[in-house]
């Protein structure tokens, strides 16, 4: 008989190993169970369908149950994996909710991924994250009875929901804790033209501002939140003050969490002292490339990556995960925003002396039709001069020059050597010195 | 009295050379030749603003002869120098093309540029190349009668007059001797897309056929061209078959001109064996980063760059111009295009065994309004499996893509570890596998 391969976890990091298995192995009997209605979906394109940049959301729906099916993987929908048990090797499963059976493995992949954290305040919990899908699709019948919705936190995911009930006609007003805009991810001084996009946009932007409360009608669905002692009355209410990795199964079943509160793995996605077993996704650890820390940083770039290098090692492959500099981009209230490696204030919580420059140019030839505003800030470390992150926030075309940074760093650059680099122009994509190039110039400038 | 710093040429090279050196020492005498009516344009913009992408054709002029003057630089336009005296150290110049004057000099910067190149068949080399703002404007003024142009040369130029002409309504012929387009910038694997591309545009491309004949009308002008055996009638000629670097002036003087045409220089943009003496731009050859050979390309990147590193040096500095890739990118018709380090065919003739793999993919998540094809083609080489170059086309967002393979070809990176790298991924900007790590992936597979 087959040996069998088990993946607990139906999206990016799951599929991503199941199809790899199924490319290298084609005897193996490779099993997927997910908890909810649809396979490989794009998380990410959830707000934008809110927002109905596209109709239909079918399409975030990147492959379907029944397509990996039809690919040799037995994707289960409505499977919720509730025990790991990993000495008799086998996964208590409850399906559609109701009865309970027992799936046997012979080898594991736990992709479990993230879920949302709630400020700990009263009603807060009550919410339901819009994180799936169908969640998605409840929350999208709610919205289209209009009126005003609070978005508690302005991290990525908050701005792009804000924007997506304003682009549906609903009054939004963004509550933040810190007093700015994408602290998690951005630095005050760039997060700040993220903030002035937001509230051109007719978003109601406060920072500054703690959830005290969010209060519940008799229907039981939210009807206010208190913020920074006012009482605002909603109509919706979407809570995104951000996840955490979804580890209690794999606890439970004697994995060891690290202080990420991820799981550990080891370079090749492998569960230290269980052979046979490997995690990948938002629920792990990764290696952070400048650090040389595990992190914990929930993006489907590294989901996808390290799915694929789970899925050839459960299948005698040897490939490496080589690490993270959590390079992200979004475009959020016709701004981009990117970001990739340190931040000034991680790098100086890391101990790391930087000098940091902060420069705004255009993102074309200042005179060509198009052309915006865009603002680029690096990071450099003083001793090695050595480039250390970036950040961008600017108008169409602004935000994938991150990966220019990301190449640089990655690489190991200084900036004097990056401020070299021929990079390529012309009127209608870049003025003569790109804008990373003018801000590597003033990185130079600052450290000499 | 204060030393006099000369420069021939008032374009890019020349007067990036100039605001370096005014800059740096506030003292210096600094005068500028430039023999058309306008100092620093952007040549690269002359055909948007004959499509009438934007209107006013004053915004090509980055900075005018009289905003030089008011930083102190001396600058005159109308001023075309026709002999240097370098043991003299004098120049003598035509003034508005009637007075002679002797003007001193103890430093010199040459920045003469390049000239048009037109075939040598009867009548080419009657027609006026609009290659400066001043012949655009005259260009202009004849295509607003309407009617058939043709374009003689499908080079990025070539096809971007040829766009311009189709959006200011007239038909339009493009004729190209080689069997493909863009032949000195693509392979014809990649090049195709373009033709495509300017044949959606409705551009009648006919590739491999030589222009024979350019006949003039009596009242001067260009009535027909014969090409491919064939009587073409035309309203408008243009003629864009290459340049060359304008070195007569310099090689009179008694300059080393190289194997490529163009005038030779060290890293420093100093001129071997006369002191003080400096060439930047198009007319100077550059050190090729992979060739390891000189080159001559023309570039504004390049360009203004050089001329900073001779501005910079012939006021006491030593600054070094650390080499080329060939890094450019363009928007022709609905498509932009780009490329860096050595195409395939490139590659093959430098006697380097490469493999090559070009890919299609998405601008965007495929689900994504506005979404579009990008192909990415990539050459490697085999032994130290290093990325040598890359050609990309698509829709709009395809092409600055084109800068993160010059980062990795900068920094000698294999096309394993360039596979690794962490890009940036959002909906609305790129799919989850960026395009040029899909290519990647590719190449490593084409290579094992």
């Amino acid at each position: 008989m087959a040996e069998r391969l088990a993946i607990i976890g139906g999206d990016a990091a799951g599929m991503s190993a199941a199809s790899q298995a199924r490319r290298r192995d084609p005897e193996l009997d490779i099993v997927a169970f997910e908890r909810g209605p649809y396979t490989s979906y794009s998380a990410c394109g959830i707000p934008y369908w809110l927002g109905r940049e596209f109709e239909d959301a079918g399409r975030l729906i990147v492959r379907s149950a029944e397509k990996h099916r039809e690919r040799g993987i037995d994707a289960r929908i409505g499977h919720e994996v509730v025990a790991i048990d990993l000495d008799a090797r086998r996964l208590t499963v409850v399906v559609d909710g109701a009865r309970e059976v027992v799936e046997p493995f012979d080898r594991l992949v736990i992709a479990t991924g993230a879920e949302a954290v709630a400020p700990p305040v009263p009603g807060a919990d009550l919410v339901e994250p819009a994180r799936t899908v169908d969640a998605a699709q409840r929350l999208d019948a709610r919205i289209a009875r209009g009126g005003h919705a609070v978005v508690v936190g302005a991290g990525y995911i908050g701005i792009e929901m804000a924007e997506a009930f304003v682009n549906r006609g609903l009054r939004v007003t963004l509550i933040e804790a810190a007093p700015q805009v994408m602290a998690g991810t951005l630095d005050a001084d760039i997060a700040r033209h993220v903030q002035e996009g937001a509230e051109a946009e007719g978003i109601d932007v406060r920072v500054g501002t703690p959830l005290e409360e969010v209060q519940h009608g008799a229907d039981g669905r939210p009807c206010a939140v208190v913020a920074g002692g006012e009482r605002i009355p909603a109509e919706h209410v979407v809570v995104a003050t951000g996840v955490k990795p979804s580890v209690s199964l794999a606890r439970e079943a004697g994995l060891e969490v690290g202080a990420t509160g991820a799981l550990v793995v080891d370079e090749g996605q492998r569960v230290p002292g269980f052979d046979g077993v490997y995690a990948a996704g938002d629920c792990v650890e990764s290696l952070h490339r400048i650090l040389r820390q595990p992190v914990n940083i929930q993006l489907g770039t590294h989901a996808n990556r390290q799915g694929r290098v789970a899925g050839v090692n459960a299948t005698g492959g040897a490939l490496a995960f080589p690490g993270v500099l959590g390079t992200a981009v979004s475009r959020i209230c016709a701004r981009e925003v990117a970001r990739t490696g340190l931040g000034e204030r991680e790098a100086r919580d890391a101990g790391l002396d930087v000098a940091a420059v902060c420069i705004e140019a255009t993102t074309r030839a200042r005179y060509f039709p198009g052309s915006g505003p865009i603002w680029v800030k690096l990071v450099v470390e003083r001793a090695t001069r050595r480039l250390l992150g970036g950040q961008i926030v600017g108008t169409e075309g602004a935000a994938k020059r991150v990966d220019v940074l990301a190449t640089a760093i990655w690489t190991e650059m200084t900036i004097d050597d990056f401020e070299d680099l021929d990079l390529a122009y012309a009127p209608p994509v870049a003025p003569v010195f790109d804008p990373v190039l003018q801000a590597a110039g003033a990185a130079v400038r600052a450290l000499d």
